[in-house]
């Protein structure tokens, strides 16, 4: 069982118990590796490394790019001149266009948390403010039946990892219910980062859609989409408190519970119709 | 509702949606804030930011306590001198004995994951290796019984958090099934972080007992159970790749889909019977 195969699955063998019963048999579980994220810039062919994330393997370049854009390194495609990512070796690099500020000591720290404006709450989201984001003014509508279809539509688009049970999904609908795109991931920032960082590098708006979440919601993943524009999160799970403040705070849609034709609306009940 | 209070859980106003009814009702929400984890070192009273973690207020010095151990900055009790929580501000120092050299680098980076190895699935254990973890010898064993009564003892011994849907539990019990503590925090990692941190600063020995998680098991949680000694880890979700290889090196056993009288035996299988 080799540790660097790229395949995002793959065999183990258990006992798997039931009751008194002991039977020895092969399972899929799904594959867990460090991904180093690299970013390169201008003048200088050296890199410097901006995280190392646990990551299912695959879509490393949308991964990357979805996680420089959403920890505001860049704000537009022509942002980013290339992405090398090398499998092999788990590692991506980004190089950005020489016409791009990189914050050193944003490069260093790399997370809005670690802004020096102080440590709560609201300080917390404050700080994405003080980055220069903007409350979200769409009037985008989404019906109550898109959004009761949301579940299965998902389900019916995953891949068989869902077989491993150990991976979170993500998924980008448009207002019209139509999937966009799908991406399974160990990490439930790496399914939303690499959603977004296909859309991001394929130069398309996301102001127009719903991203579907397999689990619960902090307030990591309502960052992402605030900066990412995306007016509507639905979850199968529970949101946070500083999750619905964040939302509430930049006119995010939040909508947790939704599974067996049910949801609750937790901010921007206004888009849903 | 003020962002800065101290609960655990506070309520919200959701708009219920079933089918085609709406109705307007209060849900409880699980709370959701940054905390600062700062280290005071040897002489000096100046204090240097470990990590900022989004966390459930609540046992702070545990959950500070637990990381400072996990993550190798600390190996005996009394290499800590005295944690001050000031919940208020969502920081808790953690002032160490004059005896404990510190790593400047290591406390700059903090994490195993970003040691300079190499980045892989082999590198990153190895990386464990070298900071002196060894493989568990104990030679407790653990009945099937017991582990099929760990999710109900589990449920029976949960808080009203559990209400909110979105906390992970973290339940340490002896080999004779006995709970010795739970923690649930918005963060799995956390949770686990406050028990290991309780029974460290308790100065109790875990090499006798079983963890059982709500969730999966990635990396890192392993990593966690490897440096507090914990020979058993059972989880009601599905295990990593990377979750499995580590816990067969370090001789852990690791036990997944531990729910409705049934599990599976990843590794270890020797400790069950």
């Amino acid at each position: 069982m080799p540790l660097n195969n790229k395949q995002p699955i793959r065999v183990a063998a258990i006992d798997a118990i039931d009751g008194d019963s002991r039977i020895e048999r092969n399972d899929y579980v799904v594959v867990e590796e460090p991904l180093a994220i690299r970013v390169a810039v201008r003048d200088t062919e050296e890199s410097t490394s901006l995280a190392i994330t646990m990551r299912t393997p695959g879509h490393d370049e949308e991964l990357a790019a979805g996680l420089v854009f959403t920890e505001g390194l860049v704000h537009h495609r022509s942002d980013i001149r290339e992405i090398e990512a090398r499998p092999h070796l788990n590692e991506v690099i980004v190089r950005l266009d020489g016409s791009v500020k990189v914050d050193d000591e944003r490069l260093r720290r790399n997370l809005y948390m670690s802004s020096s404006c102080g440590v709560c709450g609201k300080a917390t989201i404050e700080a994405l403010f003080s980055t220069g984001q903007e409350r979200l003014t769409t009037d985008a509508t989404f019906s109550r039946e898109l959004i009761h279809k949301l579940p299965e539509a998902t389900r019916a688009a995953q891949s068989t990892f869902e077989h491993t049970g150990a991976l979170h999904a993500a998924t980008l609908f448009d207002c019209s219910g139509r999937l966009r795109i799908i991406r399974e991931d160990v990490g439930r920032h790496n399914a939303l980062d690499k959603i977004i960082g296909a859309e991001f590098l394929a130069g398309r708006s996301m102001e127009s859609s719903v991203v579907m979440l397999s689990g619960r919601v902090g307030f990591e993943l309502v960052q992402k989409c605030v900066v990412a524009r995306v007016p509507v999160m639905a979850a199968v799970g529970a949101p946070s408190s500083l999750a619905i403040e964040t939302a509430r705070r930049f006119n995010v849609t939040l909508l947790g519970f939704v599974r067996d034709n049910r949801f609750n609306i937790y901010t921007g009940s206004e888009r849903i119709v």
